[in-house]
């Protein structure tokens, strides 16, 4: 199997323009017409006009609860001079019943005096009153709605009553998935062996369908086998409008898949100038489509939202919804290569006026950041990167209102802010959006404007004391206020049974023993080197020491699945993961938050999360937690 | 049966209030909580925080096609000074398979020579280059999601990821709808008879739940009688955490449903002080809610939105979603009773800079208008109403993008603007707003700047021409521009085999032939009113002059179902509607155009339109109809 090599990679217009010229030439826009009954149309797009067939209402009907009568037999009536009628002239009508000939008129029943079976009439009642005349709502042959317009609740209830029993509709298109790949595995046990894969493009790429008003069908996971593939194609093919091959990230595996397209058909183009998803497959069986994706999901999900979702718009009759695009502004700087249209993921926060975008981490294979991220942002191929702080525009991925309800929170990491997330939706509706970037990185942030407050448990060496003399050397212009969090304890996560028998820091120093460090500005980094010195253990007698991971739950992951044998880090997270802990210290971990920067109301929120009992049991039920300040104001620098 | 009048209408924000604080009481909005496959779970909310139960990947991964090394054997390596490493030293390792230990790195395939077995390397490695750590997507007990959160397709795919089976999300809300009324019927044939009604609100109403996330059961039709109505609600209230009783407009029915709601449970309210909607009854049985919806469908739906809408979103942990507001300005005065909200249905179009809200006619039972109706506005109960050109508020129940691609075509009315209606959404997605007027209406919206064009048919009784001296005495101070459509066919539109032996007009003056009119300022009673001048006939010698219809098909249609014996229109609908016909008169239907109104494009469109041979076609096909002139400019008035 040769080494696939791209030749070249197509640019992102120009497959576009291509793919659908192909598939226009091809025919595949022709509409698919289907008839659906009326009662389950809501959704669907009309193929064509859609006329009455009845007139509503059909009769004349009452328009009041009343006695139908002959305009004419009324004329002399007055206050003065009532006017009896006999029971043979009118009849009693309720709201929606038959006025039938001769009867032209309603009077309705507060102006009726019964008296034995003739009915007194105080005025005339003038032809027509009070009565819907045949088609008042609809009349047959009106034309209710034109084509290519999505039926409503509304116009499920007009078809009904136009007497239409079916519904000439665009047919919605159906999507076949094949995920393929031997390293995929359709369900596991949460101790999967290394190198296999919980297969899960699939499911995401039919929940977009469906987002999309697209049927789906899957095809079961199917390994690298040209012939099993073959098959699968062949099968799926002609009973699906597209069909999306998941076909894995490294080369050999695309080159296979675009190998198995050009057999059966043509492919279009293999590579394309985007970042992620150059190794995309664009082709045509038959008349239809078929695109291979990327193993990577979030190269997997661009590649099919860039080329799939307005195929699957324009089969059934509708425009491409507009995504909401948003002015903001980088918190950093994006260098991104010439030559490729590049999408990057951000975060959307507004902090005092100001909408910032936080660009996430760029791997193609962390799915997660699909969850966290709020847009999109792209830099074109012409472009060489976007500098920090430059105005730019994202296409939101969430709504506006959640991305304006948002708390910032950067700083260092604790699962205290997990429960301050979920308690500030949960009870007020506001997104706590918060980056582990370490307690100095938290101090940066708060010093640029970029977040609302930060967690931080800096140890001050030389007083011995956490937090303040940091805030004061670095946020002199600011006004900020602390409040603790918690004191927490912190010491080494060590395997469960601590089989290497670790007890103290000293421990590290025997090179069998695999440590795994955080990044440097954390507040667990710098308490490290503090102890490490404290003790006169130097950084290079530690096996590990320079291997870094961002938080807690992170270095306790390791530990978890030895890729080490111990890392600094809290006891909650220790607890959380079943494995062991050794204390060293306690630390004092608080909020920094710029008042400045708060709605007034958030302030007080705020305060009531950290006051909130169940907030603290929860503290209490992980353990390795003292509440004795928690909640409380360590200093206030108020500049004016 | 005793008749209920009203003794007192509750305001609407008390009864939303005093609505949800019973509800609240009765712990109605306590969270229902269940467990869904994750693969399941696109779209529901989460009741509770989602937390990962496995890192991803869960092993370190090669992130490249290449060789798994350990470092230190490459520290040498330059490019003048190659290193050599065995076969036991590497191991083939393609992106996403298992890097084991001692493996600490991965060189890229393109910078391996492979000689005999050995790999040369031309670069140091540095350790943990191209491997992905251990939870470098998500680490186990990481939050994935927050509670309150609604999953998508991402987060399908990072929940299988995650390693979790289910997830904990909100009940969907269960609706029981149950429609009662003797006159309803469930299916029928065109033929229906008078006083029968096709059931509708039940599936408007379970569409409108469908929408806004709850599953409904219907029960089938309930006729008018106490026990069987008894039974009905007995069966479905344990079920549903909402029942709706469509419960009929007359208030004999009201009054029935509010007595059988408080046998089982209790009435909180019976009348509100809306319009429409007043005849709303809100009450609870056990701790749930139960609705009386009136049997209008306008009333109904708006009853419905205001008080279920709420609770449904509310029960699945949402917001309820915020509806858009367009500012715009009232084409006509609206007077409203005090004491009462009043909602108004709308037609919204921008004509040059305004936005225009044409309001729709009032009737309850105009279903067809919340087809139409682009936008609601609110008249609150303290205000008299709202003026001509007063600016006011409107919560669009269309997008805004719809909204603002609208061509407004006000006038006569013939069957070709339902034909360029639909042609204009196909091709071009532009929606044509249509309101028949009249050919005097259209001139006079001309006039007041609130159509783009107007459909005109207008005999100059003394120069025998059409429409260019009208236009000339009105439209003194515009540019406009007037294209024809045809010539048409006006006459008699007689019931099918002519039972009356109606030739022509002089058949009028016989008292028994019921003759229907059309509204002033018709093209079509202008040339009645010329004609009958023309033969001697007086108006009052004909039975029926004064009751008036505002389209030809609606006088068609009174034909069809016997409300009249003749009416004068034109033949097309006679045609359509299976009608016999006697010709009087042909005549010229224009379109006057304000250019300085039509965005530049639209004017070539509209060209277009009328050339093209589909919508000539369809003109010749339905019959009565000239195009000798049709696309021909008439007149052209520059006045710069």
């Amino acid at each position: 199997m040769k080494r696939n090599i791209y030749i070249r990679n197509t640019p992102l217009q120009d497959a576009i323009t291509s793919f659908n010229q192909a598939l226009e030439g091809a025919g595949y826009f022709a509409p698919d017409e289907e008839w659906v009954p009326v009662r389950e149309c809501l959704g669907r797009v009309t193929s064509r006009a859609v006329l009455s067939k009845r007139s509503s209402p059909h009769y004349q009907a009452s328009a009041m609860d009343g006695i139908a009568v002959q305009a004419r037999d009324t004329y002399a009536a007055s206050e003065t001079n009532p006017v009896r009628i006999d029971e043979s002239q009118y009849l009693m009508v309720d709201t929606g019943d038959y006025v039938p000939p001769p009867f032209d008129a309603v009077v309705m029943i507060e102006d009726v005096n019964f008296i034995n079976n003739q009915a007194e009439i105080i005025k005339a009642a003038v032809p027509w009153q009070h009565i819907r005349s045949v088609g008042e709502d609809l009349v047959a042959q009106d034309m209710i709605v034109p084509s290519y317009y999505t039926l409503g609740s509304f116009e499920v209830a007009a078809l009904i009553s136009a007497g239409l029993d079916q519904v000439a509709v665009f047919k919605q298109p159906l999507v076949g998935i094949i995920p393929t790949g031997t390293e995929l595995v359709q369900n596991a046990a949460i101790d999967l062996e290394p190198g296999k894969i919980v297969e899960s493009n699939s499911y995401m790429l039919a929940s977009l369908c469906r987002m999309w008003g697209a049927k789906t069908i899957r095809h079961p996971i199917v390994e690298d086998d040209w012939d099993k593939l073959l098959a699968a194609v062949q099968d799926m093919q002609p009973q699906c409008d597209l069909l999306v091959i998941c076909s894995g990230s490294s080369a050999g595996r695309e080159d296979y898949t675009s190998a198995l397209i050009e057999t059966l058909g043509e492919v279009l183009h293999h590579g394309l100038a985007i970042k992620p998803g150059k190794p995309a497959i664009l082709g045509m069986i038959g008349a239809k489509p078929v695109i291979g994706v990327p193993g990577y999901p979030v190269s997997a999900q661009l590649v099919f939202t860039l080329f799939a979702r307005p195929l699957i718009y324009r089969k059934q009759g509708l425009a491409v919804p507009q995504s909401e695009a948003a002015d903001c502004q980088l918190t950093r700087k994006l260098a991104s290569p010439m030559g490729v249209d590049e999408f990057i993921y951000v975060n959307l926060a507004r902090v005092r006026e100001r909408l910032l975008a936080y660009p996430l981490s760029r791997g193609a294979g962390i799915s997660s950041n699909l969850v966290r991220a709020d847009g999109v942002i792209t830099i074109a191929s012409g472009q060489e990167g976007i500098n920090a702080g430059e105005k730019t525009t994202a296409i939101l991925t969430r709504s506006r209102r959640e991305v304006e309800r948002s708390l910032v929170c950067m700083g260092s990491h604790d699962l205290c802010i997990d429960f301050l997330t979920d308690y500030l939706r949960r009870q007020h509706d506001i997104r706590l959006l918060s980056a582990n970037v370490g307690s100095m990185g938290g101090i940066m942030a708060l010093l640029r404007g970029e977040t609302h407050m930060a967690g931080i448990h800096l140890l001050d060496t030389e007083r011995g004391e956490y937090n303040v003399s940091y805030l004061q050397r670095y946020l002199t212009g600011q006004n900020w206020r602390l409040i603790n969090v918690a004191k927490r304890q912190q010491g080494l996560i060590v395997k469960k049974g601590n089989p290497l028998g670790i007890t103290a820091l000293a421990a590290l120093t025997d090179p069998e023993v695999r440590f795994i460090n955080r990044q440097k500005g954390a507040g667990t980094r710098i308490l490290l080197d503090y102890l490490l010195k404290q003790q006169g253990i130097k950084p290079d007698q530690i096996n590990g020491y320079t291997r870094e991971e961002y938080t807690h739950l992170a270095v306790a992951a390791a530990v978890k699945n030895d890729a080490c044998d111990c890392g600094l880090g809290i006891m909650s997270v220790a607890r959380v993961m079943e494995l062991d802990f050794v204390p060293l210290a306690e630390e004092q971990y608080d909020l920094c938050l710029l008042i400045d920067f708060f709605p007034e109301a958030w302030l007080d929120i705020l305060s009531e999360a950290l006051a909130n009992i169940a907030f603290r049991n929860n503290l209490k039920e992980m353990g390795g937690y003292n509440l004795e300040l928690t909640g409380q104001l360590i200093a206030d620098n108020k500049l004016h």
